[in-house]
C-alpha cells in the first residue's frame, strides 16, 4: 500500500519523519508558540497595555525576530538587538537636540541629513570583515534611529517614546530568553559537539568504503569519468556523508559563535569553554576528508592499477586502512565521551607500522611494477 | 613613517583600503542612505503623513530590513516580506472574524490559541529543508499575524489598520527596490560569474605552486607534520586562495538563488538564465581542488620520494602540470568571456598525452623504483 500514497499523504509522512528524526524541532516550534502567546497576553490583559500603550506591540516583534533555534544564537541576537537599540537611541536623542537647537526651518534638513549619514555609515560598517558578525545589530540600529528621530519630529516627546519602546523591546527579549533557556533548552554547544563527532565517523566510514570498493572493483564498470566522480552511487552512502562534512565549516563556525554566548551547561561545566577549538579540530579533520576525496577520485579515474596488482597488496592496504579508520573512530569516541585515553600513541604507532609494512611489501614486490611492456593505461599509478 | 602609525590611524587606513578594493561597497552604503532618506521624506513632509498616520513608520522598517547588497537578494527578501505579510493578513482577518463570532468572553482565548498555533506552525515549517530559503518570510508572517490580531483586538478596525500597514510596507519595499535597481545596481549574477572565474584561476595557480614546490624542495625543511599542513606558509599564497575556494559552496549557492530573482541585465540577456549551472560547475571545480589539497598534503607528509627521483621525472611532471593548469585557465577565460572555443579538445588531448608521457617515463625508469635496499621511508610513494 505504501506505493499508492497520494503526494499529499507522502508529504505528511515526510514531515512526520522529519519531526521524529530530531524531536528538538518540535520542541522549538512549541517554544516559539509559547513565547509569542506569553507576549500576546501582555496585550490581551488590560493592565500592561495601559502602562505601555501601543508601544507594547514591539515586544511581539522582538520575540518573533529574536527567537532562534539554540540558546546561544538567541543570546547573540538579543545582544545585537539591545546594543543596536541603545546606541541608536543615544544617537537619535543627540540628533534631535541638535535639530531643535538649529531652529524650526533647519530642523527637517538636519534630521534628513542625519538619517542619510546614519544609513550610509551603518551599511558600510556592516560590510567590514571584522564587523560582519554584528550585521543584525547594525540593521536594528538603523531602523531604531530612523523611528525615534522621525516619530520624535512628528509626535513630540521623543525620549518618552523611545523609552517606552525600549522597555517593550526589553520585555520581549526577556520573554524570548527565558522561554528559550528554561523550557527544553537546545544548546549550540551540544549540537557542535555532536556535529564534530559525526564528522569524524563519516570520514572513517568513507575511507573504509573507498578502499573496500577499490579492492573489490575489477575495473569492469568504467563509464564516463565526469559522471562517475560527481554523481551519487547507490553503493557509496558513506562517501556522500563525507562530502557533506566538507561543507560543514560554516555550520561549525556559526555554532561555535553561538556556543560562546552560552553559560556552562550539561557536560560543559566551564566558563569560557574553548569552543573555537572545535572549529580548529574540524578544519584538521577536513584535511583528512580531502585525502578521502582524492582517493575517491582515483577510484573513478581512467588510469587504473591492474586487478592482480591490487590483489597482491590487498592485505597490507586493508590493514593500513583499518588501522587509520580505527584511530579516527577512537578519536571520535574520546571527543564524544570527553575523555583522554593514552592509547592513542599506541594506535598511531600501529598506523605507522602498517603503512611501513605496505611500503616494504611494495619494495619486495617492486619487480611487478617494472613490467615496461604492458599497456601504459593499466599501470599501477592511480592518476587523479 | 608607516610603522609609527597609531592603531586608530592604521584602522582608518585599513577601512580606506577596504573601500578602495571594491567601490561597490561605498555605492551600497550611499544607496542605503538615499533609500532611508527618501522614506523619511514621506514623514517629514506633511501630506503623506496625514494620509497614512503613524503606520507610515513601517516604510522605514521595511527599507532598513529589506535593503540587501545585490538586486536579486533585495527582490528575494521583498518577495518573502510581501508574501509573508499578505498570507499573515488573510489568516489574521479570518481569525478575528472567528474571534468576534465566538462571543465577548471567548474572544481572547480564541486569539491566544490562534497566536500559539501560528507561532508553532511557522517555526516548525521554516525548519523543513524545502522551506529553509523562505525562513525570513515565515518570521515576517508570524509577527505580522500577531500585530494585526492583537492591535485589532485592542484598537478596533483591524482591516483598516492592516491595510494601512500593508500600504506602508509596499511603499517602503518599492523605494528599496527602485533605489537598488536604478542607482548603480549591484547584480548577484555578475558577482557569481566573477566568483566562479576567480575560483578557476586559484585552482590553476595552486596546482602549479604545489608542484613547483615539490620539485624544488630537497626535503630539508621537515618539521612537525600537523603544523605544516594546517598553517599558512608565506611562500604559498595560491594555496591559501585555493583552500578558500573550498568554502565557497554556500556563497555560490546563495548568489545563484539571488541571481534567479534578477531580470536580464548586462551580459546576461536571457530570461531564465541557467544560474544553477554555475553552482554545478563550482562543485566540479571543487573536486579538482580536493586533488590539489591532497597533493599539498603529500608535499608536507613525512614519507617523501628521494630528491634524485623527483629530478628524474621533473620535465614530465612539469609538463603535465602546466598542461592541466593551462586547460583550467582556458576554461576560466571562456567562462569569463562567455565564449565557447573548440580548442578545448585540443588542450584536453595535450593533458592526456602529457600524463601518458609521464607514465611512460615511469615505466622506462622503473628500475629506479626497485631499489629494495634503501631506506623505506624515502621511497617514491608519497604517503598522505
Amino acid at each position: 500500500g505504501g506505493r499508492s500514497l497520494q503526494p499529499s499523504r507522502k508529504w505528511i509522512r515526510d514531515v512526520w519523519e522529519f519531526a521524529r528524526e530530531d524531536t528538538d524541532r518540535v520542541k522549538f516550534a512549541f517554544k516559539v508558540g509559547l513565547a509569542v502567546l506569553l507576549t500576546a497576553l501582555l496585550i490581551l490583559f488590560r493592565a500592561p497595555y495601559e502602562v505601555f500603550g501601543t508601544n507594547i506591540i514591539w515586544s511581539i516583534i522582538t520575540v518573533a525576530i529574536m527567537f532562534e533555534y539554540t540558546v546561544g544564537a538567541t543570546f547573540n541576537r538579543g545582544f545585537n538587538r539591545a546594543l543596536g537599540s541603545i546606541v541608536a537611541g543615544i544617537f537619535a536623542i543627540v540628533a534631535i537636540q541638535i535639530g531643535l537647537s538649529s531652529g524650526h526651518i533647519a530642523e527637517p534638513y538636519v534630521i534628513g541629513l542625519s538619517i542619510f549619514l546614519v544609513g550610509a555609515a551603518t551599511s558600510f560598517m556592516k560590510l567590514l570583515p571584522s564587523l560582519v558578525p554584528y550585521e543584525y545589530g547594525f540593521r536594528v540600529a538603523l531602523f531604531t534611529y530612523c523611528l525615534i528621530v522621525v516619530s520624535g519630529y512628528r509626535m513630540g516627546n521623543p525620549i518618552r517614546t523611545s523609552m517606552d519602546r525600549l522597555y517593550s523591546i526589553a520585555i520581549g527579549g526577556l520573554i524570548a530568553v527565558l522561554v528559550n533557556v528554561l523550557i527544553f533548552p537546545i544548546w549550540a554547544g551540544e549540537q557542535l559537539h555532536k556535529e564534530l563527532v559525526a564528522c569524524f565517523s563519516s570520514v572513517a566510514d568513507s575511507l573504509e568504503e573507498c578502499v573496500r570498493k577499490y579492492l573489490r572493483d575489477d575495473g569492469s564498470g568504467d563509464a564516463e569519468f565526469s559522471k562517475k566522480v560527481l554523481d551519487d552511487f547507490p553503493d557509496e552512502p558513506a562517501f556522500k556523508k563525507c562530502r557533506a562534512t566538507l561543507n560543514t565549516s560554516a555550520k561549525l563556525e556559526s555554532l561555535a559563535v553561538s556556543a560562546n554566548w552560552e553559560p556552562p551547561h550539561g557536560r560543559f561545566r566551564h566558563f569560557f569553554y574553548p569552543w573555537s577549538e572545535y572549529v580548529k579540530v574540524g578544519a584538521v579533520l577536513r584535511h583528512c576528508a580531502y585525502e578521502v576525496m582524492a582517493l575517491h577520485g582515483c577510484l573513478h579515474s581512467e588510469i587504473q592499477a591492474p586487478y592482480n596488482l591490487r590483489c597482491t597488496f590487498q592485505p597490507e592496504i586493508l590493514d593500513a586502512t583499518n588501522q587509520a579508520a580505527e584511530l579516527i573512530r577512537s578519536l571520535a569516541k574520546d571527543i564524544s565521551n570527553m575523555s583522554r585515553r593514552s592509547l592513542h600513541t599506541n594506535l598511531l604507532k600501529r598506523v605507522h607500522s602498517s603503512t611501513e609494512r605496505l611500503q616494504r611489501s611494495i619494495d619486495v614486490h617492486s619487480y611487478l611494477l617494472t613490467s615496461s611492456t604492458h599497456d601504459p593505461r593499466r599501470t599501477f599509478l592511480p592518476s587523479c
